[in-house]
């Protein structure tokens, strides 16, 4: 049965899913690199071969994004949530949900040159989802994020995104807002919103920046060409104004489309760090919606997963300025 | 030029080191796969194709044991050590040590078929090595790793562990040192103990056993067959007594062949955890020397790498008896 786990001393959780070990791929990795040559259940026509569909838009067989059930699901809704808190040994069952996001009905299209109506399509269900879990109380975060590519974690070719909705609030998330909100305290103001104005400054980590949202390489990235995306006003959700929404992904397009073209189609991973719109007031104060990208052209090794420290061999400055370069006039 | 910085928001430090883009594989994904067909470094009669030596056991052409620099080293120390802390913006020069230890002369033997002695002299090294830094007041941390494979890391194939020696103590070494002094505080004992002592209770997640050191699951893995190897009387640096060291390298060696053998040969990583003897005086109460080791079957994406949350596909249950089983008897 999946589990939810906390590590004996951080807050570190892990789930435990013996169900995805059945996956395309996993513990195959020495046939990683043959491709896949069976039907794919995100084509047209073949919709049958997915698990129970959630929704799709527009209602019609020619659909333009469809959000099916994960085959192989972390979390699962058919069981009840129950916390089970002995000493050090801290558990809950594996309740929550697991979500695939069918991004477009093109098999072989790359996201960097979807159209911007399919990408504001998809932005759209990705706030329907979010809004799906508000009722229920056991749910207390919504992680988003995108796989491209084998080597990016992506089990299936046919480009997909994810939704995992959680009764605890992921490591990273927690401790980037427990940050946010003691600096809320201290300085009165949104850290991310002083990131802003300070890079804004500098210039010199400014990939993109338009009327409603600015891309940066952060100043302490943990990888080569990493890049933020952020709106430029204080927004804490994935509830913006459709002008920021516009702004956000014609920004996070190009950005892709840059991959693509200056890294030769690297795989690449994204994500949603965002206050979850359940949580305490004090959080939309505090925390601040932005997209995390990179490619994936480096592995983890001991140092990293270790220490937690990565070792990045670009600096945020010279990525930063090839980015730009590539994406200079490119928004127009 | 090298320098260390820390995330905006996060007590997450990073390392830019432009000089380790120049090592092999780097940026070459597509080739990862050819096999290395050139003079290997670290075989006999090649001592001068290496960076300069620092040690070597014994002192003679016929070493079992050599530690030389990193080629493509994370930090260097001909710079002065420098911090600059500006709103936000939290960084030092990239000073420190980054050392390669050749771990034995044989290029293709696997570690877990090492002598006792070639571990035992392995040991001894790094406990020298360890100790070379003591002196020197802007390093605050000495991270000990190994990554075998090309998927767990390894960029040459002859086995080589490293030391990354720093003036800034690692993101997820801070968090456990904090989390485990609070514990000492309440409790008034070592958390890592008091682990002990549940989970030799409860049994069902100790993979093996010996007077002297206990090897777990733990009850949280981020992988597959995840390890923990403790002292069982608190230890909590690399100087441990001898009959605790020789039982912790069988352990370590079983445990390894185990991988090799059940998993056929998988990439795996493992690092030392451990007080580093230049601490305040409460962390040796507080903290336990231990190693972590796990065989790098998956891959992580962007749930794992966004949210600091693994998803793992093997209880720990499940893992500790596959590997009890295969370790039962073997030890003796």
């Amino acid at each position: 049965m999946n589990e939810i786990r906390k590590d004996y001393i951080l807050d570190r959780w892990i789930i435990i899913s013996p169900a995805r070990s059945k996956r395309p791929h996993v513990f195959h990795r020495r046939d990683n690199a043959k491709a896949q040559h069976h039907t794919c259940p995100f084509c047209y026509g073949n919709e049958h071969l997915t698990p129970p569909e959630i929704l799709r838009k527009p209602q019609d067989k020619k659909w333009k994004i469809r959000v099916v059930e994960n085959k192989y699901p972390a979390l699962v809704d058919n069981l009840e949530f129950k916390e089970s808190v002995k000493k050090l040994l801290m558990k809950t069952t594996g309740y929550g949900k697991h979500l695939v996001i069918i991004d477009s009905p093109d098999h072989s299209k790359h996201p960097g040159f979807y159209s911007l109506s399919q990408w504001n399509l998809w932005f759209e269900t990705l706030k329907d989802l979010v809004s799906m879990f508000m009722a229920d109380e056991n749910i207390n975060y919504v992680f988003i994020f995108k796989n491209h590519g084998p080597e990016a974690g992506a089990s299936l070719e046919h480009p997909h995104s994810q939704l995992i909705a959680l009764p605890k609030v992921p490591f990273t998330i927690a401790e980037e807002l427990s940050k946010a909100s003691e600096y809320y305290q201290t300085e009165g103001r949104c850290i991310f919103c002083d990131i802003i104005e300070i890079e804004r400054k500098i210039k010199k980590r400014v990939v993109v920046e338009t009327d409603k949202v600015i891309a940066i390489t952060p100043f302490a990235p943990r990888w080569p060409y990493e890049v933020w995306i952020l709106p430029k006003h204080h927004t804490p959700s994935i509830y913006m104004r459709k002008t920021v929404q516009k702004d956000l992904l014609k920004v996070l397009r190009a950005v892709l489309r840059a991959y693509y073209e200056l890294l030769e189609d690297p795989p690449f991973n994204f994500y949603f760090h965002m206050a979850y719109p359940r949580m305490k007031d004090h959080v939309s104060q505090s925390y601040h919606f932005h997209i995390e990208v990179f490619p994936r052209l480096e592995r983890d090794a001991g140092f990293e997963l270790g220490a937690g420290m990565n070792i990045t061999t670009i600096s945020p400055e010279k990525s930063a300025k090839e980015l730009r370069n590539f994406i200079k006039g490119a928004l127009k």
